[in-house]
């Protein structure tokens, strides 16, 4: 750093990877469906209340609104009416340039046909792009066309071809069974009966939703024969989680039967978990976090979780990034929100002399990218 | 706001409603009374300590010594001492009137021979007040006089007759068995089976505590009907409590079945779960919470607390409480901490310009009374 | 306090009781052990990152390299290279003395052979030392020569000559079962029988380490009776435990089980539990806790940790430890990064106004060194 030079400045500056998001939308949102993606609540704000009143709300009347032109701190009437006028495609390449990011990992399983692909993106943002193979939407892709017999192999047919094209695997155990789930990986026997009891089901009439925790756990160990970055949802989500079986600490068991593997355990968003998070990547070589979406949704108090995040962990194993989803305002305000944090947090260092200037560099630069080109093996 | 104003002398200035409370003690306690109301423990402090050296404690001998013509920072003994000579009635009518409540909402079914009732306490505050009906009070009110198989609409009648003048209820599940209840409503053979049980043993002798969970679920159910606020313990109380039962993340499945009932879930207190329960509060419509009892007693740094809670919860979620019982210094310290730390909260935002003052003025109201005034349908 | 001065000048100066600690090492200790040591991991960091960029190998970089005659902020590779220059007696006789200790208590029990005694701790430091038993190293080194049903007067017989020289002891069940232990103590006919099945399986060639709850629970309720300090350890440790089973609020049963028998409970280390920690010391009058071990590992980020052991825990509940295990460091960052954070968290209440100087000061030396006199009687 130059001499006044503040770690804020250079966090502002740093390109980023966002190891873990999902693509943009496509068209242009109604209002109804910003309000919808600016949250993780299934349903509309209560009558006489709006989104734009919760923590991310707040930060985009702030910090997207002058990208669009507008003051800051418009109403929500206001931002919501200029979102409009420009259309989805100049709002999505507008706020996305804001982000400064270098590289996008995408999540490419989750309601991909209302979200931009990983060529789209590079498109619209002339940054990078990689994927991420989401295992259950995998498996339930390929489903109706096998026997029980047949499942196993098909899937695992699948998972090679898409994992040639993808730096890394995502599970959403958390979501469809809980993280207590048990470490050990299933018999084959069990796998096959599990597949039938699935596939007769979906025949029946039932959707292909995949909540088995049996076929959850085989994707889960098919995955660690990767080794490869396994990206694990924890903690904070949408109304389906049961937020304490998605202590990360439930993962205790599944971290020691994997430590020697080759696979990663990415720990993703992990709020209100961060420290239990922190603790597992301090003890184990094979786990990471970050605070993504959360940072998002904290908005002006995010500091405080960038900063939990930052407690235990060693500095080599957090990584960025702003779980986005369709709305360009998650990006820019995930980007916005966490340069702002870790560069005060440094920077609070740096004024306490407990590291010096070229270890704030150094550290800014691993949290930002360095990090994550290590762990996913992408230079 | 005016030029140069700032949240903290708005929020100092601001009527309050605090949601969620008791009667003040009547008559003068006695020296070891107060220092039993002062702390959520049992038992008194150990040889040569003083509940005066808790964080509450604290903030009574810097806040409201003052009050009784004290210097800030007295000792337990000048305190106590002042506090006798004035007596119980005087002592109440100043510490209550500093708090600057406009509106109490009073649960009336604790140790309620001992506090004032609703009447007595508008008469000593000039300030309004409405009843909250404790379910669990109110059955073991009606229990010695019905049978079995009566004993269910004889509940139904005497809910209906209470909450015909109150505006809400309250549920102390967490302390008879824990927040991990089965979310589903009981059927009526097992109803009237769990009353039996319950009868019998107090024709045997027992106390009427009623902790029998299909009871206590069964009330729960029969206020969900009223369609109404439904003010639930969580987290932090005396040591009644296993505090991990207490963790608000257990009623996911209590939130999703009472969605759509018109019934609103009233998150107390909820330390150390704050963030769990924030939440809960941004993910459902009809979820609210506060911080309370836990900014009472975690004095100095009760401004953490309430960051938490303004951390993840849209802006309207959010309410106001003291959780004061008996002891007058409960509502002092309780308005006065929490008028601090959401001005402290709300100048910072202004400070990093991720608000602007209109939304500062609004919030500040907004947490103060204007939630409370929606969720509770005030006026 | 003088005038113009400040709580962190105080806490730098005051005199500390260790209250939880083991010796240092005995030799000079290579890199590759170094590194180990200061990391609660069991494994080298991953290829191409150093534990000196963990929080606590930062602060070793700061705080540490100056005392080694280095400047603030050096390389590991300058670390390392001056710690081996001077030998493994020069650092610790330096690092040691940094640390202000005027007693340590230490826990003689874990790796001991490697690590020095209370009698060379002494000689090196020239403070007074005092002993701590371990309870389930106690009973592994008696257990090869006991018959199952000598198992019970055997350890009754060493524990009594063990505390006629200790101040304490100290349980890690939550290490070899969990906090969510039965809190009744076991019949002794369970005792004889877990006594059988253990001693049986180590003459048939498995290792004595013990784990079987019953006799966990045996030895705990020995203890009891000797109505003397039990440390406990909760929480964060190394990768043996599973985290949510070391939430302190599953010892809630224990507590009142033992509330009146003249035993105290200590509480160790409680991250990241400490608020769930400290709700128990305010409502059980024999319940105290510390942050040790976590505020090293957080280094720069520690003054959070300590601002949430005070946050709700009566002042005369709290206690300085730095859990140093082998590496000097420890000690000294443990001391410095308390001093700094008791500092800080006092000096900001008293920038607010809620206490004075005179209970800043003697809340310092409670703290730091007054509590464990009452605590353990040592005085």
């Amino acid at each position: 750093m130059r001499a006044g030079e503040s770690v804020i400045e250079l966090a502002a500056e740093l390109p980023l990877i966002d190891h873990h998001c999902h693509g943009v939308q496509t068209g242009t949102a109604t209002d109804a469906e910003v309000e919808l993606l600016a949250t993780e609540s299934n349903w509309p704000a209560p009558p006489g209340t709006s989104v734009f009143d919760n923590p991310f709300g707040i930060t985009v009347r702030s910090v997207c609104a002058p990208l669009l032109d507008l003051p800051r701190h418009c109403t929500a009437e206001e931002y919501l009416r200029r979102r409009g006028e420009l259309g989805g495609t100049e709002v999505s390449a507008r706020l996305l340039a804001s982000s400064g990011t270098e590289r996008y990992l995408l999540d490419t399983g989750f309601r991909a046909s209302t979200v931009m692909t990983p060529d789209e993106m590079a498109t619209l943002t002339g940054a990078a792009t990689e994927e991420i193979v989401r295992l259950e939407a995998l498996a339930e892709s390929i489903a109706p066309g096998c026997t029980a017999a047949g499942f196993a192999s098909a899937f695992d047919d699948a998972l090679e071809a898409a994992a040639a094209n993808a730096v890394g695997v995502k599970s959403i155990i958390a979501y469809r069974h809980g993280l207590d789930f048990d470490p050990a990986p299933p018999e084959p026997a069990q796998v096959t009966a599990a597949a039938g009891r699935w596939l007769t089901a979906i025949e029946a009439g039932s959707p292909t939703r995949l909540a088995d925790p049996v076929l959850l756990r085989h994707l889960l160990w098919r995955a660690v024969e990767l080794r490869q970055p396994i990206q694990l949802h924890v903690g904070y989500g949408d109304p389906d989680i049961v937020l304490h079986r998605c202590d990360p600490s439930h993962l205790t068991g599944f971290a020691h039967a994997t430590r020697t593997t080759g696979a990663r355990l990415m720990l993703l968003h992990c709020y209100p978990y961060i420290r239990q998070a922190a603790i597992l990547a301090q003890l184990f070589p094979h786990v990471w976090l970050d605070t993504s979406s959360a940072v998002s949704h904290a908005g002006p108090s995010s500091q405080t979780l960038v900063r939990e995040s930052l407690e235990i962990a060693p500095m080599h194993k957090v990584l960025y990034a702003s779980d986005a989803f369709g709305l360009p305002e998650l990006y820019a305000c995930g980007s916005w929100l966490w340069r702002r944090a870790v560069g005060r947090v440094l920077d609070e260092w740096l004024a306490d002399d407990l590291i010096g200037a070229a270890d704030a560099r150094r550290y800014v630069e691993m949290l930002g990218r360095g990090n994550a080109v290590r762990a996913y093996g992408l230079e």
